[in-house]
């Protein structure tokens, strides 16, 4: 049978379960991305694990969130994950070399192969032809602990790509062009694969981009084919011996299709406060800006910025607009800086950032409050700036620069523009100066780790208890981002080594009584609505509801990386029936939700204040998450032997560069 | 009579008093400096002062301390501060443009003039030949309405330097050199004016260090002669035009004077937590490094950068070592980028931050608590830094760059290094496009100031109550910096545009009680010891008192410009005896001191908890001084018509930069 990319990568790395939507699989891993944010805490998981080294052929720590260093807690995260690094065998990338996604795609990302990153935008690396999947910390850890990484088969969606980008068009509106058909929700349970005739004028850099941001329709990732492009890249980064070809099957049977023609594309923009909400920048309004932010791990490569720079070169930025530009890595940087990009958008007024995450996590650049921003990222959940009351607008690098021009809102169209400068990018200086390398296991045995006061291991779970009587904590509304949760930005994300005083933040934009609330009632329950815990991949959103008691959170559906965080921390996520409505105070008794749980049942009752009614609450669950639930949460699964690693051949050091292709889909 | 260039330029300028030390002058004002973070409230008090315009030649608005943005404050600051600009006739350079000093002399320094700075590194331009002083907002801002500035003559210090610099000592061991002669308190009433055959050899960017950091020991400021030098700084700042050589007179007598010979110098440094704990390199014991920063209103000139850069060229920083390199300005980035000196500091690691303060005052790397931390800065006071319990040394670029790739501080003798590189700076681009221009007084009246909940005009003191009766609220040691008052780094320092909120940090690393007791006390006497007040000119350290109800401070002896601060905010800075022992808590009474400070007395006593004994406190104040104290207040002296302006043909404005020649010395 003509098989899909997807499958042929997944088939090759199987260990368990069957290919089929909806099915536990267990994948072998070839590949681990973690970044500090979500990593000290995947770190102090991994070290519970009680195992002597990471059992992957490659894992790599990038610190390039948490690095302005308003205080002394940032730097002992950094000194922890660097030690942490050296003793269990991850390669290390220190702060101010970039963006993890850029300098995985640069050093290691290999077609065929299957990374899992503690990072929700690890589904950069598709652009690459691997299949990558962003996960939780603990789920993270465990897979490089050796256990490959489980989770539920997605159904392949497949989009044919016809056509070339105009002029004003860019990768960024395809990606937004799919979130204005799909919104924040339409991608669930779904990969996105690319082919047809458009492929081909994608360069890796466009794709990244897409692959990138698909995961704000819901999406688990999306997958190009390695062509010519995907040799290209690998030639500038004097990998091309990685190179193999990979595609779909002639006639490959997608589980859903759609097109996109690239020509009839015209420049979008997302509009506050969701990457979902997607109109033609040409039916927006006037908006006058006060800032445009170009970069993030989307469009932050060469070609991003040097389109940038060709509108503004010989213009000077409008006096009320701040603009700022993030390159996406230290290459990157270098690159700018070779071919005069640097200097042209210097020029202009730019305001050249470090290679970090920086303005996309809302750490650093926090516009004034209810003034538009314009930003090349790949969110704008409300806050997530670091500005509460923000007002942030998506678009491309193009409708970016000229936006800047303008001090308003417009496309490219209304701006003359010179040739990119130069039109291919001079070839990058590759090396791995800079990114620590692995030492010989004895060697390591003797490194010191750094634990410093910020450093505090999670909580971990009681047994779940037969039955649960407790009251709603809180009821929240539809598509509530795990920034809600655990907030972006500089202040708040400082302290996520921490689950207590990161749990102080929970909430605050939508209900600054959760936290006391929460600790006076002992826990309760969590209400949520669609889509609970879209966005980003941090469990800490999971971690602080462990910590305050929380032991279910029932919602009428859930974005796939939070749900699995709440399984993996012991907290069962219940569905809620679309026509009931709770209030905060109420309580609920669910009697046997243990029992319910063992037993398969597809759902539960609970009553509700006492009263006669029953509220019938949904156990949508796999096999393998109803055993996770059972033993009190994944850690515990592994640490009393409730699952098994992985036979060591399914992974094989084959190079210095610590890449496997013993399971590679060729 | 053979004359001083500090005694010439202000005879050119002295609009009333007499050129003896401690006498009450005023003199014209050429020029203004104004820093964000000082500025928002040298802009408020301006903006109460009831004037139309900027009355000086030049008036410069610098955003470059608040830039990181961790929240919608800084920016909201930003935009008040550039609309205030627009409106009152102030050029203004945004964020990321550079630091104040550097962009200073760049484009406006003249030889011969007057500077007058809301910044306490003001002193830099006297690289220039200027007559540069640090002061505080209110002061400043008064000024810049047109009354010119008042303050006590200075004593001069003739420095004869000779010799020349040997290979690994730089212009920062010569200013550490002067610490290590005078500590922080021997400069306090004095001028450092250079002489001597030593002095061609020194650059505009030596002298630039040598001037900004001579204010560590308690000096006004510091000058050098306009020469060779000078008029090649500004050739190639294409100002060759406003060259006139400057010298003291052949035998003019100085106040007091020393000799240093520059090729005796060894690569010094600054041990924690005084830029006056001076030792030679050579004698620390080995202390390993976790942090090393280059960069702030000190060695972030293209020469600073270069030394560093030929220093690394080739090599990697140390593994456990943060490398951050900050270029003075934009116009320094762009000469290091053209010259290559950026890619090699990149190459080796560093990371590359803004043209801005940053971490000098703890806006952003911040280090881990205890872990030494080696910078090129001016201050290393406790908690400067960002970091409560820091440990910071301070150096020279190439002790700097040396240490980086040991790991451990050493000089760089320990080190091979190519040639600068090149070895003269490339001509740097020079323009201002991205300075705001001043707009004619007419289309400036419609300007709307935009004004962030963020700005909150500071407190007006009541006129001074005949009588004190009022408790110790704390008793602070020696050498107590305006940075325990108001503290530094992103967090404190994102609130200096509201004195009620800034107040919650005042005293905080010393005694985390103060601001709840002062405000639960109504106010009190704060008692502190020598130098109290030293270093940063920010006068939210008397705004904040003033605040919390405190009327009367009583120090041994005070740092000038915080000694004026107070004074300018109504609250009397009396001297307390050697033998006097306070505590917290106890009662002062002080009957009459405002009739005493009426009469020019030269001491007050004050009964101390209703006992027997009495405590006499000097008042040793100049007439000016009195006056101002007697009106309440310096604001409330010229609004009540106290003060009258400057006659405007003391300025005179002759060119489209806005600098004025009219009493330019010559």
């Amino acid at each position: 049978m003509p098989e899909t990319l997807t499958h042929k990568i997944l088939a090759s790395h199987l260990a368990s379960g069957e290919l089929a939507p909806g099915a536990d699989i267990t994948v072998a891993v070839d590949q681990i991305l973690i970044e500090d944010a979500t990593g000290t805490m995947a770190a102090m998981q991994f070290e519970m694990l009680g195992v002597d080294s990471v059992a992957v052929p490659l894992a790599v720590m990038y610190v390039d969130h948490n690095v302005l260093q308003i205080d002394d807690k940032n730097m002992q995260d950094h000194r922890y994950l660097r030690t942490f690094s050296a003793r269990y065998g991850l390669r290390y990338s220190p702060a101010g070399h970039g963006i993890s996604h850029y300098i995985h795609l640069e050093h290691f990302s290999r077609p065929g192969q299957v990374l899992v990153g503690a990072d929700s935008h690890t589904s950069t690396a598709g652009a690459l032809g691997m299949f990558a999947l962003g996960a939780g910390g603990l789920e993270v850890a465990v897979a490089m602990a050796g256990y490959g990484f489980d989770f539920v088969c997605p159904a392949v969606v497949g989009v044919e790509l016809t056509g070339t980008l105009g002029r004003n068009a860019e990768a960024k509106d395809v990606v937004l062009e799919l979130l204005r058909r799909h919104g924040v929700r339409g991608g669930r349970g779904k990969v996105f694969e690319f082919y047809g005739e458009g492929v081909a004028s994608l360069s890796v850099s466009a794709r990244a981009t897409i692959c990138n941001m698909i995961i704000e329709t819901g999406a688990a990732t999306a997958i190009f084919p390695s062509d010519d492009q995907t040799r290209e890249w690998l030639r500038a980064q004097r990998r091309e011996d990685q190179f193999v070809p990979l595609a779909a099957d002639a006639g490959a049977m997608y589980d859903d299709g759609e097109q996109l023609d690239l020509s009839g594309l015209v420049p979008l923009v997302a509009l506050p406060h969701s990457p979902g909400n997607v109109r033609p920048v040409s039916e927006l309004p006037r908006t006058e800006v006060v800032q445009v932010c170009v970069g993030s791990s989307v469009n932050s490569s060469y070609e991003d910025l040097a389109t940038v720079a060709a509108i503004l070169k010989g213009h000077t930025v409008h006096p009320s607009v701040q603009l700022t530009v993030t390159p996406g890595s230290r290459q990157i940087l270098q690159t700018i800086i070779a071919s005069g990009v640097y200097e042209d958008l210097m020029g202009a007024g730019a305001r050249m950032l470090e290679p970090v995450c920086g303005p996309c996590v809302g750490i650093g650049q926090a516009p004034t409050a209810g003034a538009p921003s314009l930003r090349t990222f790949n969110r704008n959940f409300p806050g997530r700036s670091g500005t509460a009351e923000d007002c942030v607008y998506l678009c491309s690098p193009s409708t970016a620069a000229a936006s800047a021009l303008h001090g308003a809102i417009v496309d490219a169209s209304t701006v003359s523009r010179g040739e990119l400068h130069p039109a291919t990018p001079p070839n990058p200086e590759v090396h791995d100066l800079h990114i620590a390398g692995v030492l010989p296991l004895e060697s390591r045995r003797a490194i010191e780790i750094e634990r410093g006061s910020n450093l505090v291991p999670p909580p971990q779970p009681e047994p779940l208890a037969p039955d649960v009587d407790a009251r709603v904590l809180i009821v929240v509304g539809d598509d509530i981002s795990t920034g809600d949760m655990a907030p972006d930005g500089a202040i708040a994300m400082s302290v996520w080594s921490n689950i207590a005083v990161c749990a102080r933040f929970m909430f605050r934009r939508l209900d600054p009584g959760f936290h006391d609330r929460a600790l006076e009632w002992g826990g309760g329950i969590i209400v949520g609505g669609e889509n609970y815990g879209q966005g980003s991949s941090r469990e800490h959103a999971a971690l602080i509801p462990l910590y305050l008691g929380v032991r279910v959170v029932a919602a009428r559906s859930y974005a796939r990386i939070h749900r699995r965080n709440l399984i993996a921390a012991g907290i069962v996520p219940l569905i809620l029936p679309l026509d009931v409505q709770s209030s905060t105070g109420q309580r609920w008794v669910i009697d046997g939700l243990a029992d319910a749980l063992v037993g398969g049942d597809r759902s539960v009752a609970a009553r509700v204040d006492d009263g006669d009614a029953e509220l019938m609450l949904g156990l949508d669950f796999s096999p393998a998450e109803r055993a996770v639930l059972t033993a009190g949460g994944l850690l515990a699964q592994v640490r009393t032997g409730g699952r098994s690693p992985l036979a060591s051949d399914a992974v094989v050091q084959d190079d210095a560069a610590g890449a496997s292709q013993s399971r590679s889909a060729r």
